[in-house]
């Protein structure tokens, strides 16, 4: 991660350049330093003016080429505070699409082997992660979790299993049928559905495969108005965006 | 972190232990080895087994010692949705209480400076973020974020500024009112207040020090049943626990 | 309806009295006078005061004899609301109960023929609906309603089709593929059940007939807290009870 | 209410004509006999077949002319499952706007007073009484309640009370201060606002007047999609549309 990428921002505009990189836009040409740090100013060769910042994550949402609907920030967010997950963790993660809760959590220092069953989705996904700077901790694979499960339990037994599962794909179910064999001790296995028949699933293999703390949560987040008439929720409406399922591999010790 | 702590589990049982510590109890004295690895099994000297798995972010809400009412996994997870906090990023937090908000952040990789006014609740803190492995980049501080805020500011324009600013205290509002020298370029503020009053305030406070993409959001969580006769929202409720406010650190070039 | 009962109410007793009615407590013997109005203020043979006040409807689920869970006000008020059934409209009911729903309507003009299979519960809703002052609004028969459906449809024929048909039945479904049969134009149909499973086969069964404006309805209430320090929405937390769905019997001219 | 209106419906089509009425439209002449009932069906003379129907509740929302936005169903429903109102009951109400709520209540054989401040309001409200056939049972008056506060008070103390007092206005909080002069024993005080300041208004009004089992209701209603690949409530999203604050005259006898 030596070429980790900076925005450069000026208003509305917003660029996310590598140190070095030669930006022309209609203010002029922008020729981004090789030792640029976040908190600098530079010009273009016009004299006008940009601040130099840090990637961060909500960036990612402007910023990633998108392949289908990403994760929303707050169920990114809830699958990292429910599953407590941390640094140097080991997710395993199905339906990669975009890719955004694979930056996220590579960007928490978290390592993350992902599958995505499309081709082209796969190639975007990798070019997203070099853009978020986390290709070195996130392993794109093309593929289907599903048919290489088992190789997938081998390899996850050479390092003592994953911390966590998190699953966005139609197969679910079927993958936390094996989730025992992929996870560490007390590791999470993290479902997000959009449906209840879905999440209904997911919940019925992790029972069938004895997991503990099974459970499905449905989060309604509404954006309140602040005007000066008063306070209230906003009038314009949060839609459903998907059940989470969560559930534990817990010690087998009896 | 050499003697990062281990959790010691059968059944309904959970110790949290250093490795060379030694258990008594009804099922004989175990003896933890200074090697062990998270995966093992242990066991008494009367033969009775335990599993030994690695502490997770989840189980601090078990292990911590509280001196309030902790923020809960979906709070802490909302936080770190929202504001995209990486690894290697640098927090200030008021408010500690038990710490789990810091110790989340820790084990992410995140420095955390946090505030706590009352003495011996930072105390508790202290000995929570050593039992949660994170005092190597926890800094528990005991004093009021406010009255020390010169200071910190100084402190801040000596690293290029915090990444997030996490208030839940009820002088959240004041606070945010010197963000912007808190800050580095595109940092957040996140304020967590139980009130539509305090929500607001902060809201205000954050329109006063120009920060953008200000917004307060209201969660409803709620868990799914599903049994035998059918699939349902559960009919126990789950209520409020408080508002959560962001607000960015944007360029002020124009 | 020449005996319709009164409250007689005094801090925290509430008696439904008949007028002409003696009652006996510790305050004394009360005779309740032939003529009383509700506002007069009545006084026991020592001298203690009642205040005389009309029943309303809220006042049954505190003076009804509950035979199970009684809807609640808000899921009564909201079969009302989005039906926009009147006075003088005919109403199918089925699944009795306790009798509350039936009661409402009838206190507000509507005509109610309910059935409930348990002749116990039948026997105790007949009384609620006499203490209600509404048994000669509402019929309430023992017996299942899908099995006397063609008697039913008969009875339909003869008076233009019910207004409203209002179901609260493990076989809801099975009795909405026959709404069309049962319904005047225009009329709806509200099936109120407990999950999701069950709300989806009456959206199903209302496709199936043929009736328009299907929809399920999902209502999540809370209460708001206001004291001293601020206003939030409770922390008590508000489960769910039921999903109401809505399906109409509109022209099949075309 | 000898004149009461019909809808005649055909696919998409839908008048609002009184018997007697005759219709031009594309679809050739329509005589409307004066004799017309709901069930009949009618032809124009180019044989076009319409359907006959009785005005139902929920049309008034499709066939009144508005003056802003009117109350929802579901609104109007809790304002009646809430209060338990009445058949014969007596209904104060302040801000008529489109009447909706007024031509409901009426229409549940309930009298109604209710006062709009703006002129051409109340002209189009006492029309839409009419075309709804509520205007023997809806009086509907040109002021400002509060103005009038004293001769309503008068009025109320003639015939003993109001059962309940809807007020949809901004100055709600102060009329609510003179709720027990206008409530009959055990009457119901509804207050429709959008804003939590509002509310909590209505609610100190309500304490301080000394009006019991206060409370604030907020209701997020969503509906359910159901399709072949699943259920699951609606990604459409439902707004806020205002808190429900109720309160009761109860027993000033102790």
């Amino acid at each position: 991660m030596t070429d980790r990428r900076v925005l450069v921002v000026r208003e509305t505009r917003e660029y996310l350049l590598s140190p070095g990189e030669t930006l022309e836009s209609d203010l002029g040409v922008l020729e981004l330093p090789e030792d640029i740090e976040p908190g600098a100013t530079v010009e273009t060769h016009l004299g006008e003016a940009f601040e130099v910042r840090r990637l961060r994550g909500t960036d990612l949402f402007d910023h990633l080429e998108r392949t289908g609907a990403p994760m929303m920030p707050r169920d990114i967010g809830l699958v990292i505070g429910h599953s407590g997950v941390g640094s140097g963790d080991r997710v395993l993660d199905a339906g990669t699409g975009t890719g955004v809760l694979s930056a996220y959590l590579g960007r928490l220092g978290v390592g993350v082997t992902t599958y995505e069953r499309n081709p082209q989705f796969a190639d975007v996904a990798r070019e997203n992660m070099n853009l978020a700077g986390v290709d070195d901790v996130v392993d794109v694979r093309n593929g289907d979790l599903l048919e290489a499960i088992d190789d997938v339990v081998d390899e996850a037994a050479g390092f003592g299993g994953y911390d966590l599962l998190t699953l966005d794909t139609g197969d679910a179910a079927a993958i936390v049928e094996r989730a025992p064999e992929l996870l560490a001790p007390g590791g999470f296995v993290a479902c997000y559905t959009p449906f209840v028949e879905s999440a209904r699933a997911c919940v019925e293999a992790a029972r069938g495969a004895g997991l503990s703390d099974r459970r499905t949560l449905e989060t309604i987040q509404r954006e309140m108005d602040f005007d000066a008439r008063g306070s209230r929720p906003t009038t314009a409406g949060v839609g459903h965006t998907g059940y989470l399922t969560f559930a534990r591999a817990t010690s087998r010790l009896e």
